[in-house]
């Protein structure tokens, strides 16, 4: 059950399924649910009882972007900051820092970045604006045919965000990540399969099925640990300027999940039977996380 | 109008038109013409009156690659030279580096990628040699069907230049970008489609008419202050080893757009009329370029 | 001939192929199989007889990953160890910690990435495991109508190695590469196809002549040292946070391959004849290899 003023948590079958939960608002984003995300998701990481996740909205929208029905500042800004990249590379954590200047999408895709779960996108309607950009971290996308989905920053004079620029290239390549933010387009289900943005387009009532099939696959008979390690290592070691960073980390991660649920994995290969992990995502071995 | 020797440079309806205007040699690449195209990029991003650039060739070639019909040193190099990578880091701007060892490919391409404008190649016929590489910093490339694309260098005993072993992976992939460079192959218009390189392929009188409605469509109510952070935040946070260098950047990018002309996109979108945008690139914000 | 255990060695044709030779065991992957490849690339990077590489599987398998039917320790890792992120970038040659920690599956993908020949894949059936994950350092991959490959690390309670977290979101993109560790499923040729793993899919009786052909074309006319710089600047520039990068590397082996086989190259364009290089690759200039 959930104590979430803007989302629904539940968790069934090991599978966490957060759902924005704004329906009348289209599930528009605002700095509360900005905040239940980030909670939601280092709970995803926490819970040893959740081995995937599933991110959908309720009713006929995914997310329709930035609340702009409030007055006053919606961008949470403070007017008299005057920020440099240097402050923000030293006082990323400041309240002032945080309340003022720190782009609120972006601490959500930094905690879907940094969950030790698989996270899978279930975009059942249109997602514009952070409410697309929100999905890049995530490890794949599913869309309703339904689903509309735009980087439609340009159109208010505003820039992507939410740490998008670092994530869209490397889903959809630089050339198409740039015409699709320059255009500002809404790209229907169909032109985001055939970028690359999502994996697969669902008649619109079978779409969590789908996601759900796909995340049970993620888990059955899976290490938690080495689930986990593998998430972090494809995001993190990927964008290292040289493989060796790769192998470093590679070297430890096998060492220790050889010795944890992987001796078990080896014996129940050899025994022809399923085998029965007992690592838990708490109990992370002592080198994860790296870069931080 | 142009006062380029191997440029024609004019603007219209707010998009600047660069064309390669050698079309007795097929606009085939010198010095003389590096040093006009650095200065043309230069100037694009300098000029508030150029929203955009298309970047295409006069005649039947876009660019037949570096001239070879000169006798003596095509390349520029100085014999007596013995350069090191750690010249290349502490001289790189020394006339004798620049005059005798740097790229003269490369020089042309980091101006392009440090362009403020959306920038479109079109490519209308042969590119070759830096004629294929010069296109690869550009956001998006069409081409017409009768364009052909080759990284030939491997033919001559040299290697690809013009920092494309930075761009091409980036566009296409690191494994099609190997064999593209071995093969030396010269690719037609649809191969280069369906690798990826080019967005679309056009009939040969159709081609600018297309890259010209590519062109409105990215700076109709644009706002150019965003659409110059949005194309710089593209390129270089993508490449960044982590997200946290994005996050950083969106974050001042948001709020100084914001409070420019963000505030006006808000309210135009509000009102539901279109925004007037008042930004201009000559006035970037002061984080602005960061990574330099 | 090959005095290698598990390895057969052949060149013919100037293109050197190395046939993983366990067919009874499906080409199982062992240690000494590892130290086998890692010499055998460095002896094709190191003999100026080969000018490029193929690498297939003996029998009807390719690699059927590592041999798990040892008893005993089939990871090699040491027990008594409690290494750290420090150690492996500190002690990454020590003995003891090659011997007890370094992924062994590394070691070789890390020699396939300091080839200084093209190195192709040819995937004659089941690449499963390390099977799978030490084609990705290679240039390209060809794969027989009856290859099968496979990410099935997650099925043993273990994590992709050999540096796949850092090769494979290159070749297929990182929603891609998450999706087939997590599934842990085995793809078919034609889903790698689709996938972009593998360039090509052949009838099984024509893969390898497929591969020849690829590789003929890779080096005929070809100056070995344009190639291995070529090799180099493709893997090393395009993962680096700034094309500043490659345009340092661009203009140094631009300069010395404009003053040996490059000089030769233009000068056999001029006179519509094919070029004669002499340039070795156990001569390579200064600067090489950078970044190490």
């Amino acid at each position: 059950m959930s104590d979430y003023e803007t989302l629904d948590w539940t968790v069934e079958d090991r599978i966490a399924t957060i759902t924005l939960d704004r329906p009348d608002q289209l599930n528009a984003f605002t700095v509360t649910m900005a905040d239940e995300l980030v909670d939601a998701f280092d709970r995803a990481s926490a819970d040893d009882a959740v081995a995937a996740v599933v991110v959908t909205g309720r009713g006929r929208a995914f997310c329709a972007g930035m609340d702009l029905s409030s007055d006053g500042n919606v961008f949470g800004l403070v007017e008299s900051l005057e920020p440099t990249l240097e402050d923000l590379h030293l006082r990323l954590e400041d309240p002032e820092i945080v309340a003022g200047v720190r782009d609120t999408g972006g601490r959500v895709t930094l905690a879907i970045y940094r969950c030790t779960k698989p996270v899978i996108g279930a975009v059942n309607g249109a997602a514009v604006g952070i409410g697309a950009t929100m999905t890049l971290p995530m490890d794949v996308r599913l869309a309703s045919d339904r689903a509309r989905i735009g980087f439609v920053f340009g159109r208010l004079g505003i820039v992507p965000e939410a740490a998008s620029s670092w994530f869209l290239p490397r889903i959809v390549g630089i050339s198409r990540a740039l015409e699709w933010v320059y255009s500002a387009d809404v790209l229907s289900a169909e032109e985001a399969l055939a970028g690359g943005l999502v994996r697969s387009v669902h008649p619109d009532g079978e779409l969590l099925d789908a996601a759900y099939a796909l995340a049970r696959k993620f888990t059955a008979n899976r290490s938690p640990v080495a689930t986990a390690l593998a998430r972090q290592m494809m995001w993190r070691n990927s964008a290292q300027p040289h493989p060796i960073e790769a192998h470093r980390v590679d070297s430890l991660a096998m060492f220790f999940t050889s010795r944890g649920d992987g001796a078990e994995g080896v014996r129940a290969f050899r025994e022809k039977r399923d085998p029965e992990f007992t690592g838990r995502t708490t109990d992370m071995p002592p080198f994860y996380p790296w870069q931080e």
